[in-house]
């Protein structure tokens, strides 16, 4: 059946997370190497949706560390040679086949300018993996559906604990991270169900606005990935504040916006973006943990609550994950296969 | 006539730029701070166009100083009132109107934690120019389109100019920016002619991928955004790198995209991507310095080239700007004055 690969890693996730929970020893050298190195700068690198969980690491270390993140530009080592300082940093490369080419040969550099270098992937014995000093091992088990879901909950799993270790919290965020898989876990069959009623008049959207703030972004921007990848939308991400800044001047009934509300300082920015969304006719989908507290949306496909609000994105990504499948297949396409893609993109 | 400051705004580029280097005071003093806390990290703060100006800083202080910068998250500081690291930093705050609240807070907040904060904005008596330490002006006059043009492109040259005083570079690249000037006036008249050719068959056209690596990946974002907001055109900028890694999927012959391509080391992945993105028949607008090199484009519209490559997007912009004002008025639209959008967004 076209999407059962991805509809089945979907419904993986709750177990991936905890193989990756159990991997205590390679979290515990990861962590104790981070939290030695103290860097000025966590810098990330990684494309697709290993570079969403670049999203979210810049926010986990800075609410989780209060450390200085930032996705970092591969072309400014890799393609133009530049001199940055890389001695006081600590490079987190993340994909999930450890073979992107420009991922590996930017880790080789930073390491030889002295950079600490952890290696985030599911392919231990990967290029990604020898090149690095260390290597947390995301353990999701093969992933067959060329569109990420397991790993990509994985990887924002795994950046959680890495800023949670630099301050020493491991075992709590190990415990929260438990709660997180047992509730992913008890939502997703009904989740599953409401995907398939709120995407089927979705069928012939061809564009949406997918937003999020803060910790949500992240969300935002996979959200936006899996639409565009397995149902051929053109959905574009962006923060609430961009929204604002322009784009809603493009919306109208046919041009969609998902919007992921988190119960944090961010709502209140997201509340005052959907009214004036709301100005233009545009359908709106409210999710998010914080879906229900959003007047005047559409349709409502709230996320459940997270134990921390922190963690909220891996379970925020479950909705949009399941509506892209059900989309999928309301529009005759197959996101296990999707044309023109191979799972893992060596070139350049 | 519909879109007429907008094209009287691009037009009015070369002498904007020419008025921003006269400034010479406003900048050696800036410069000169900048250089002299020689930050570990320059934090860009801004929204829209602006925080396409602080994409293009990533690479000029790259580039030019070595130095380390990253677009900064406002949120972790504003809203969740993150515990960062602010004494080495520098901060550029980068707002047109100077009157964005949360750019605002954010500089407030920067500056009370001991970063250097310096505002760059088109009106020197606003709340960010009182807020920061040091203002340098942009000088572009008074923008009455509420889509950015000359400040954008004075925003690139500012920047341009503060990356090259920390490393004591300020006549050298003063002088390159009176070349630039001089180049985008001698090239307008023409490009302006080739944009109402180029856009006529892009009539209706609703959705398109905008593509740059390195230093034109801000050229990418700023005219997605011109397209998104005078066009209504579901616009999605994005590197090579990201168009290979999944939306590279969604395209066909209705799916355009635009591609800029720099004559600097990150072409070849240029090429090799709009290789993938011609399997699917994507119809494809080659521009950029480069145009001319790349095989397989539906239409070339080549912007002139820069007296360096890290200039270049101050004149590959130009022919997105005019193809934007073109297609809206073949659309029927009115750039000036887009529909639920203010020059200045208040809130939030």
């Amino acid at each position: 059946m076209p999407g059962e690969l991805f509809l089945a890693e979907i419904h993986e996730q709750p177990a991936s997370l905890r193989a990756l929970l159990d991997a205590e020893d390679a979290l515990a050298d990861a962590g104790r190497a981070l939290a030695q190195r103290a860097p000025r700068v966590v810098r990330l690198v990684g494309h697709g949706s290993s570079d969403n969980a670049a999203t979210y690491a810049v926010y986990a270390f800075g609410l989780l560390a209060g450390w200085s993140a930032l996705r970092d530009s591969i072309s400014l080592t890799v393609y133009y040679g530049a001199d940055l300082p890389f001695g006081d940093s600590a490079v987190i490369a993340l994909s999930q086949s450890g073979r992107t080419p420009d991922v590996v040969a930017y880790v080789e550099r930073a390491r030889a300018r002295g950079a600490l270098t952890i290696a985030v992937t599911n392919e231990p014995g990967s290029d990604l993996a020898a090149t690095s000093d260390l290597v947390l091992p995301l353990r999701a088990g093969t992933e067959r559906a060329v569109a990420a879901t397991k790993t990509y909950t994985n990887q924002l799993a795994a950046v959680a604990l890495l800023a949670a270790c630099a301050v020493d919290r491991r075992r709590a965020m190990i415990d929260a991270l438990q709660a997180v898989a047992e509730c992913a876990e008890q939502s997703l069959p009904q989740l599953a169900g409401d995907a398939r009623r709120v995407a089927a008049p979705f069928t012939f959207v061809g564009r949406m606005v997918v937003i999020g703030r803060g910790v949500e972004l992240a969300t935002a921007r996979e959200i936006a990935l899996k639409l565009t990848e397995t149902c051929r939308v053109a959905a574009e991400p962006m923060t609430t504040t961009e929204l604002a800044h322009g784009p809603v001047t493009a919306l109208d009934p046919l041009f969609p916006v998902w919007a992921i509300a988190n119960d944090d300082p961010t709502f209140e920015t997201m509340e005052a973006v959907l009214a004036r969304a709301g100005e233009t006719g545009a359908t709106v989908v409210a999710s998010g943990c914080a879906a229900e507290r959003l007047a005047g949306a559409s349709y409502s496909f709230p996320s459940p609550a997270a134990p921390m609000a922190e963690l909220a994105p891996l379970l925020s990504v479950l909705p949009g994950q399941l509506f892209s499948a059900a989309l999928a297949r309301a529009k005759g396409l197959d996101p296990d296969r999707p044309e023109h893609l191979s799972k893992v993109t060596i070139a350049p």
